[in-house]
């Protein structure tokens, strides 16, 4: 029964990295969309959106039945409840993956970051990458020092977002309302892709150390 | 044992429109700090998330806890699972009233809707409130067929976010790229609220019926 529970336990964490894998290639083929105005990636990201809710569906049922079967307790519990977390947190990277792919969609076949913008919009992209590939080795290797690393690339991706406000702002903009609005939407949403990454790796922290990271845990 | 479990359900079900309770003086009162620029009101929004926040910790223990004893099978567990998410889509209902307070504070002592959006906004609110009324309803009673009204509420919601959008677009926007930053943010907080009044009011239905009221559910 012990060995079956285990085995059903990894292959979840499984199935967990998957879905991660999936929420990467997203967020990079939305990035690039979005940067090369490229219309047939932006709608692959837009269309392959459901294949990562659908291994949320199938998760969430599987965690249910397993905790209906075993009736785990304590550190067993703990640990699939933050997987029906962890996989929310992935479902919801993956629609602001979709967002920002809607957003490329939108104004193609024009660009819709404004030249100037490219260069933060672009580190923003490779920030949240880095988030994702270390939040990937953390849900891998249960790595509770790794996961303390994340607030401090999400920290980064603040820096980016206010110097993405702050060039609205400043005098040289000269784009105007429609594009300012596009950008904070899409500073919103890589903000919002590092949050759920961090949330994630506090979950983990939390169950490999049986401790708060933060008090946001 | 069994009478035991129900009272606990009870309990559960109770603090959850506790919850729900705060959150909706919590936007409203955020959407008044907003509209009139009241420091104070705002200070008090920002202050009191920590205790949606607090009583979600609380919840998620005690449901892990009752899951841990009785070790429910079927609709138990998966009420209990639904308990769960439901506290998480509230605790970020609050935050999303924390954010708009945020957004009153950071521009006091001006105000920050321009009187062209003060309408809008104030429509925004009202709706908002609405829907979390209704969702009081649908949660305390378990009714499925007011749980289904919401989404036509939230559909409400959208058009009054697409015509704030179109405000800030229109050729009489006189006000410049600040306030446009400003209230494309607060036009996604008032949207995403109803999102998570909308998810929640899914999955009651889905508690309610055993079927999905859409296929985002």
């Amino acid at each position: 029964m012990r060995v079956a529970f285990q085995d059903e336990l990894d292959s979840i964490s499984q199935s967990l990295l998957t879905m991660l894998g999936l929420v990467r290639q997203a967020m990079n083929d939305a990035t690039k969309s979005l940067l090369e105005a490229d219309l047939a990636l932006a709608e692959k990201v837009i269309k392959d959106d459901v294949n990562i809710d659908a291994i949320q569906h199938d998760l969430d049922a599987r965690t249910i039945n397993l905790i209906a079967r075993q009736q785990p307790v304590a550190a067993d519990l703990r640990s699939l409840v933050s997987t029906l977390r962890i996989a929310a947190d992935l479902e919801r990277m993956g629609d602001l993956a979709h967002h920002i792919a809607k957003q490329a969609r939108m104004r193609y076949p024009n660009k819709t970051v404004p030249v100037e913008l490219v260069e933060i919009i672009s580190d923003m992209g490779k920030t949240s990458d880095r988030l994702i590939d270390k939040l990937s080795s953390v849900m891998e290797h249960r790595d509770a020092q790794r996961a303390l690393e994340l607030e401090k690339d999400d920290d980064e991706l603040d820096i980016l977002h206010r110097k993405l406000i702050g060039a609205l702002l400043a005098d040289s903009w000269n784009y105007g309302v429609e594009p300012a609005i596009d950008m904070t939407l899409l500073g919103r949403y890589y903000e919002r892709c590092g949050d759920h990454a961090v949330s994630i790796a506090r979950r983990i922290y939390f169950l490999v150390t049986g401790e708060f990271s933060n008090h946001n845990a």
